[in-house]
């Protein structure tokens, strides 16, 4: 019993973390995933996505028994209402999530104890470039930063590997700073 | 009256739109937007995003009333609870949002009345990477594929033009393609 109580460090079952480790290593087939969301547009920058089915480890996942559902929106100086955060803002809240939960993951495998991960994140945009005014600013941000501030029972040279080891392996930071291919498709009908 | 009710198309109003193209041609510095999140780290998996400030055409936005919170998480497989998406889908989402609004705000402004749009996205992830299991696979999504059926009153080219509008000025769209710099800072204390 003492055992299992040790082994979940940072609210992180270590032992199911190097068990899920050694199981992928043995049969990285294991290691393929696809992750999904439907969107449906509602009025204006008004839309919403949900959010439940997944592909992981050679079958689909059926652990979720109801969706999560994301409204999106503007604010009334882009047109809109406010209906929920913008897409640009969801895409910081992804990298800062992301990062977060690497930094938790890795510290927990290190035996490092967290008892404070906190981070703020903007991004500067250039709206001439999203609202077609300019083909010399690009559409997105042109910059994002981001600062931790962490706390735990390790000196801060090792707080700050955690950092740098998260921000190697997190798969939102990874596609943020290096980009995705996106392949779009359009039915009409 | 007839004329301000017809101004609204697919919920834009396009006066305020062509009114807003033209304050930021005859005033460039009115384009420079900050958008911003708030993270902090719960337990394991779960952390949250409160966003609500932002800053936009040259001042502090004081719209927005309540902030937004977006809790993450991951599923059981990934060693979370499933306290909300998981960063890589909050991805998928912003990306079907940014899209979808672009969509939405180019047919306004060219005319075309929607009457639907939806979209499936999904994205190919090799967990390996983000394990820290093997520096020849990726972190992030290898490939995303996003999926729209557009309906509205204008004929299939020209939906279709929408949508290759909308991908050419999308924030998110360009910043999952190409990616972005993004800083990263910590302290510890």
């Amino acid at each position: 019993m003492s055992a299992t109580v040790s082994a979940v460090r940072n609210g992180v079952d270590t032992q199911q973390l190097f068990g899920t480790l050694d199981a992928v290593k043995a049969d990285p087939s294991l290691a393929k995933f696809q992750f999904r969301a439907r969107n449906r547009w509602i009025a204006g920058a008004h839309n919403r996505s949900v959010i439940r089915d997944f592909y992981a480890a050679n079958q689909e996942d059926a652990s979720r028994t109801e969706p999560f559902v994301l409204d999106a929106g503007e604010p009334a100086i882009l047109l809109g209402s406010d209906t929920g955060p913008n897409p640009a803002e969801y895409l910081l809240h992804a990298l800062a999530a992301c990062l977060t939960t690497s930094l938790v993951y890795v510290a927990a495998a290190r035996g490092v104890q967290l008892t404070a991960v906190e981070s703020t994140v903007e991004g500067d945009m250039d709206v001439q470039g999203a609202l077609g005014l300019s083909d010399q600013v690009r559409n997105g941000f042109q910059q994002v930063r981001i600062a931790f501030r962490v706390e735990g029972d390790a000196p801060e040279h090792k707080l700050r590997e955690v950092v740098e080891r998260a921000s190697q392996r997190s798969a939102v930071f990874d596609m943020v700073t290096n980009g995705v291919p996106v392949a779009v498709e359009v039915t009409t009908r």
